[in-house]
């Protein structure tokens, strides 16, 4: 056992998530805990809603941070609106559908996969022919912006084939809340989960979702009791729900909200377009570095994410080296590839805090430098200037 | 919407939970994010699992805190270990135990209810008489200390009994874990689960579990998947599990396992016996300074839990009036009656932190003035000077 307090070295985190959390952030989390049912907290629980619908573009109601990670989200609409003998199409681009596809079998569904290229975006094409195929589907799924390729797909789109065949859409939104640009109302997206420790600059262990009415419709008209007693959204509204009492749920991380609450509060103050367009810009400038740095990002431009740069690791060179020299020497944490992709690229966040130029400078100095040493022909001043130029731009 | 950073006034926690928090909890909490496979994380981890191993009195090796409040980590022992079809006798005796029955039944098994008074302790008795009953019983589950009545079943007799008749037992210790003995190896305990925000003086939203190579015997020998992705424990391990390598499950709530770790590390110096006798001494002076308020305990006294105090409501006064006014004009939280037990009780809550000298007084004589305005007969400067001296014994 250490026997003493935890002090971590600081790091930059610059990989899938979590991102760097802001300072402000980490001070609202160390304020005092009150109790889960006291006004004050009940009236910051009505803020973090109006909060959330705000970087969610949405009016829905049921709109609300789940007490857990991402995946909890991503369990909670799977156990609530898939039941058992349901049909459910899902598009397979990278790690986290086929999570998806876990979920649709452990509710009792019947998975129907659409399949992409990882690194490539979900094809319409295809996930139309399939529900052309299955009149029958309840649920098409698939994720908005792929942690583990970089791969952004076309939301909008997808839900009007969707809805055209007359399928609720359930939408992966972890890594792309904040970061990409997403109208959960003005493109019909009926349920979203996302994540708190990507674009919001917040700690893990939150995830928000949304229920628009006909999402909720689904679970109100189930024919079977929902298999998750604490992800039961019928229990879980009657505490985080409308109107003057609350009925006691479970105990919500009081602290975590805090934290959640000021991340959302920052994201308002900046205004959610001008978040979408700080990593774009960010985006290009980490994109022009990297690539006179002779790297290559393996996703096609016109459906790369801004937040998640995913690069192809050069021939000859140790993965696991590289990163880990940028973690000891620079205390820089980059991501590995996962899946399919492991040991083939690495992940470059540039996600809520972490998307500013400082991070920048750091990653491209830092990496190139470290791929110089072993050999890798990069020109560093080169892309030192080409991140400097296109950030002034 | 607020528009502004949420800074709640601080109030005195003295419910059923969350209890108050340390202030070296609280500033773990605000410490830098690193990420969920940082070799910095890791080794934090493996410490977290010797401070809990060390707090709950085992050497399980599967013992680690569930990502989520204690609901998510009983529906992990319910989901893990009981399987559609099998029989699992429930002890009923408040909340908590109803709440087992749903989980029993949302995992598909038949639950066997045992149904005691609420506020009383599980009688053995029946608990024996049921399993003999139903010798193809899965599973015995009851809670040690029930948070909704104050009562305290004896965990050793019921283990000794279940495993008697060959059955395995899981064991709700949310409100027990750091306040009450409790001693998962040398009582044979199959699995437990806790919680974070009651006597560890821990912010909620973590529920440590430990199961015993038995029960993940259980898990290992089923005969049908688990149906909740991410509490399956055999996906769980591959992140927590020891070996030098974890692959990647969800990400973990980062900081508020920095103040898991330093709840654990602050009990681990008071050390667990000591914890256990303050909560004893400061429960007696408590009682006293409550007794001569002229409140009386619903639970018998060999039944009583030391961290939860549930009194009954004096005849003609107002449940919620008083504890307004004691939020309202002293900041002090105690917790309202539960199910059946709603508008009848208060519980008063000496947890972890909560559990000191200052809170006892603060309590008393401000219940004390309280009470006296709404014209109840109670000798306030008694209670002070009896609980003084209980304190002082």
């Amino acid at each position: 056992m250490m026997s003493k307090s935890f002090h971590p070295m600081v790091r930059t985190l610059m990989g899938p998530g979590p991102a760097d959390v802001h300072p402000r952030v980490l001070a609202a989390m160390a304020r005092p805990t009150i109790g889960h049912l006291d006004p004050q907290f009940v009236a910051l629980m009505d803020d973090i809603k109006a909060l959330l619908r705000y970087a969610l573009r949405t009016d829905n109601l049921l709109t609300m941070p789940v007490s857990g990670p991402g995946s909890v989200g991503m369990e909670t609409c799977f156990v609530n609106l898939v039941e058992p003998g349901d049909k459910a199409v899902v598009c397979i681009n990278g790690v986290f559908g086929g999570r998806m596809k876990e979920n649709i079998e452990r509710a009792g569904g019947i998975p129907i996969v659409v399949a992409d290229t990882w690194g490539r975006a979900v094809d319409p094409n295809k996930v139309d022919e399939t529900l052309r195929a299955h009149p029958d589907a309840k649920v098409l799924a698939f994720v908005h912006a792929e942690t583990s390729t970089g791969a952004c797909s076309d939301v909008r789109t997808l839900v009007e084939i969707a809805h055209r065949h007359d399928t609720l859409t359930i939408v992966d939104a972890v890594t792309a809340l904040g970061g990409s640009e997403l109208q959960v109302d003005a493109w019909g997206v009926d349920a979203v989960y996302a994540g708190s420790q990507k674009c919001l600059s917040c700690t893990p262990g939150l995830a928000p979702i949304s229920f628009n009415d006909r999402a909720l419709d689904r679970v109100r008209g189930r024919r079977t009791r929902i298999q998750s007693w604490f992800m039961d959204l019928n229990l879980v509204m009657g505490y985080w729900g409308s109107g003057e009492r609350r009925s006691y749920h479970h105990t919500a991380p009081v602290n975590a909200l805090y934290g959640l609450h000021e991340a959302l509060l920052m994201l308002h103050e900046e205004g959610i377009e001008q978040a979408w367009a700080r990593h774009r810009h960010h985006h290009a400038a980490l994109r022009a570095g990297l690539e006179a740095l002779g790297l290559e990002l393996i996703v096609p431009e016109s459906e790369r994410l801004p937040q998640l740069n995913v690069v192809g690791i050069p021939g000859g060179i140790d993965d696991l080296a590289v990163r880990q020299r940028l973690l000891n020497e620079y205390q820089l944490e980059i991501g590995a590839g996962l899946g399919e992709l492991a040991g083939k690229v690495w992940r470059i966040g540039l996600m809520g805090y972490s998307c500013r130029p400082v991070n920048l400078l750091l990653c491209i100095s830092a990496l190139g430098a470290v791929l110089r040493d072993l050999g890798h022909p990069g020109d560093v001043a080169g892309a030192i200037a080409a991140t400097h130029q296109a950030l002034a731009a």
